[in-house]
């Protein structure tokens, strides 16, 4: 790594400082994580479309705007890159497949725009599985994403290319969306920060079904506080959005005393889900580190009964009403996992759904209820050790036989239909070197709360040791 | 009239007040409620269950209250009767409905118990139509209610006990739901003011489906600003409520003045719907009076398309869900206008709804957009004047044919699925003296803009000539 690019480490918070004071332009911040994405990508494959003379214009609009002392944006000047799911006008957005290969679209995302017009500078997209269904970042366009921390594994999905790309340090920044684990999942693999917010909090726009609140778009970050700065810039009510949540901004997170902070700690989700030792072995001493902080934990889970069938009912329901047409018409230029998931959709009657929203209704009652017992709830985000790129998805953990694409992310799809935020913040490695994400749960609309949480632990846990690149 | 029972005609603030400044009782206020309410109920029929001793002494521990010096809420000593449909703590709750008709519920619905907290003395509960399904109030169980402005014509419904009770003085304040203009149908055939709100604004708890946007519940009043004061009792949010909003309290409803307001006036929802010739000459003069007091009138409507699709689709799938399994077990206890509507939800697919909630989507957005232009949106409330009470619902207006018991309620309906806030103003009364309602609709959120618009024509309007009773 040369001197210039080990800017490209450092925190978001930090960088956007340094071309606030106009210590680093945009222009050389670009131009260090261009060099590095051109050293790097080739063997991890996170960034699928770039886009350097655009980012260098817009780059140097922004020092311009600098030197002219025009009212800047919080992240004035970094370079961030989208998911290729989200619009992104004038450049290619594929979903990371071959019937969108070619598709530019007239205008941007919500997100993406938010972004833009908080001074980040596009420089451009993430890869994605197809459709950005399963945790598992390939495709037959652009292929597979690789564990910065291993050459070889899989770096999760679905915002697989934003983790990668952030813990190779190709960007400060960066965004994705999450409807089963799609922002946690990566993040764990790949030692970053992840947020899943409360639905509506990072409102989607544009939309088919503006009500659903399954999938959800959030930022990602290599600390919590880079997380809580674009979420800053992304978050808040759009009047085209109907759930759009007010964003409940409370200024820097605090210093990182969690005393009387009452933690559960969920180590299977209650016996719901199986976890790969090395898994638990590694979230061990993390929870430790929370109870040092002056949290009492306990060892509790919700009762999430329902919370399967609702993931499962309403996941299916959104694909066949998002992919059925295309499944039926050209099933060869769509894999597999999507068109199984779509059938399933295809044969859920209004009584099913109906049953679905009671579940989901009894569900929501009662993590509620837990909340009021505990602040925040601590969980693996991830069954399983980043696995062979090679594998679709684990097909066993601990012993235990894992029938289908979504099995093996329970331990994220079984949040995501609760309404709650969840945060993956890395525990540490394995003594193999590898990442293990800690899930930081809140209540409905804490989203604040679990990153205070997570930047406490943070503090605590000490540096990560950057993946050797 | 008694003197006595000329305080039953006043203003809710004012009463309010009066009792805050122990001009008047609790107690007092109390009885001469009771006392109106039977004189007159017998033949208006619109309190269906009525429990004067709980009454007094909740009457009585509000007057000590006072008299402690105890900090009191804004409805403090206020009588108030609540929907039929909304469960009352050990007072007989039946839905209209025979299966239900020796229900006594263990607690409160969160409306009841946050208008109990804000002082409000529940003195009984309002008649509905069976399960509250149709827009004229009757149910086999204790009759219909008529018309304090014409015996033995319509209270309009399902708020229809609420709306009555209202005009007629029997309580200063009441509440209902509204998910086809329940909350609006009755307050425009009774000449008192009802307001949708928003979805969320008024949590609704407990709930089968807790995401469901249709059915909203919300204040009646005799005035706007009664309107507003029971709002501020019973808006803002529950952490049981996914989809509760932020209560937008920003004090007394302002002077009046509406000098730059951009008003769209849809006499007949752009030509989507049949009116009575009566309905629109008494509409006509009441636009004029919104130009007088500085509002830009252009007659315009948003593009509805769709919005008939989605109401039908999402009634017809809530009806299912809630009264599917009692109409096939004892079809002898539910009404023919329930059955077939839980049959039509009986039907639907996974694929109806998804294609309904893309519907809905698209209307939301072009709703939006709408009102980027305008203020607020005036429409008549209802398409028809009060009819008789024999009738089941209006089978013809102004020559066009009405096939089943939802089409005459079209100008709610259309309205319920945009989301947006609507509240029903009287008009004025015909020259046969039948109140007439102006909806007045506002953007999604909007809740306390339509309030003003609303008072400030009620100021305008002068004061509606009191039933004669």
């Amino acid at each position: 790594m040369t001197a210039d690019e080990e800017l490209c480490l450092r925190p978001a918070t930090e960088l956007a400082a340094l071309v606030r004071d106009r210590a680093v332009s945009a222009r050389e911040l670009l131009e260090v994580h261009l060099a590095r994405i051109e050293r790097l990508d080739p063997r991890l494959n996170a960034i699928v479309t770039l886009d350097p003379d655009g980012a260098r214009a817009a780059a140097d609009a922004a020092d311009a705007a600098l030197a002219a002392g025009d009212p800047v944006g919080p992240l004035h000047g970094l370079p961030v890159a989208h998911k290729d799911t989200h619009l992104t006008a004038g450049m290619r957005t594929t979903w990371g497949s071959p019937v969108h290969a070619d598709h530019v679209p007239l205008r941007d995302e919500l997100v993406v725009e938010r972004l833009r017009r908080a001074g980040a500078i596009r420089v451009g997209k993430t890869n994605t599985p197809e459709f950005a269904a399963g945790s598992h970042t390939f495709n037959t366009l652009f292929g597979v994403t690789h564990n910065p921390y291993r050459h070889g594994l899989s770096a999760g999905g679905s915002s697989g290319g934003a983790a990668a790309a952030l813990a190779a340090g190709l960007v400060p920044v960066a965004e994705g969306s999450d409807m089963g684990g799609s922002l946690r999942n990566p993040a764990a693999f790949c030692g970053v920060v992840g947020l899943r917010p409360t639905p509506g909090r990072v409102p989607t726009w544009p939309t088919a079904m503006a009500w659903t609140q399954l999938s959800v778009q959030g930022p990602m970050g290599r600390t919590v506080a880079d997380v809580a700065l674009v979420l800053g810039a992304v978050a808040g009510p759009d009047p085209r959005v109907p759930i759009s949540l007010e964003h409940e901004d409370a200024g820097p997170l605090g210093a990182g005393d969690l005393t009387g902070r009452r933690v559960a700690w969920a180590p299977d989700l209650g016996g719901r889900v199986s976890v790969d030792p090395a898994v638990r072995a590694a979230l061990t001493p993390a929870v430790g580190v929370v109870e040092r902080l002056g949290a009492t934990v306990e060892e509790a889970c919700p009762d999430l009964d329902g919370a399967d069938d609702v993931f499962g009912t309403l996941r299916a329901w959104l694909f066949e009403a998002t992919f059925g047409e295309l499944c039926r018409r050209s099933p060869e230029l769509v894999k597999e996992a999507i068109r199984w998931n779509a059938e399933l959709g295809a044969r859920l009657t209004g009584a099913d759904l109906a049953f679905a929203e009671q579940e989901h209704t009894r569900l929501f009652e009662r993590v509620v209820e837990f909340f009021e017992r505990y602040d925040v709830l601590l969980a693996p985000t991830t069954q399983v050790l980043p696995f062979p790129v090679e594998q679709e998805y684990p097909t066993e953990i601990d012993g235990v036989e894992q029938t289908d694409y979504l099995q093996w992310m329970r331990s994220c799809t079984l949040i995501s239909p609760t309404g709650c935020p969840a945060l993956s913040v890395p525990a540490g490695l394995t003594p193999d070197g590898l990442p293990v994400g800690l899930q930081i749960i809140g209540p409905p609309r804490a989203d604040r709360r679990v990153l205070e949480v997570g930047h406490a632990f943070e503090q605590a846990r000490g540096p990560l040791p950057a993946p050797a690149l």
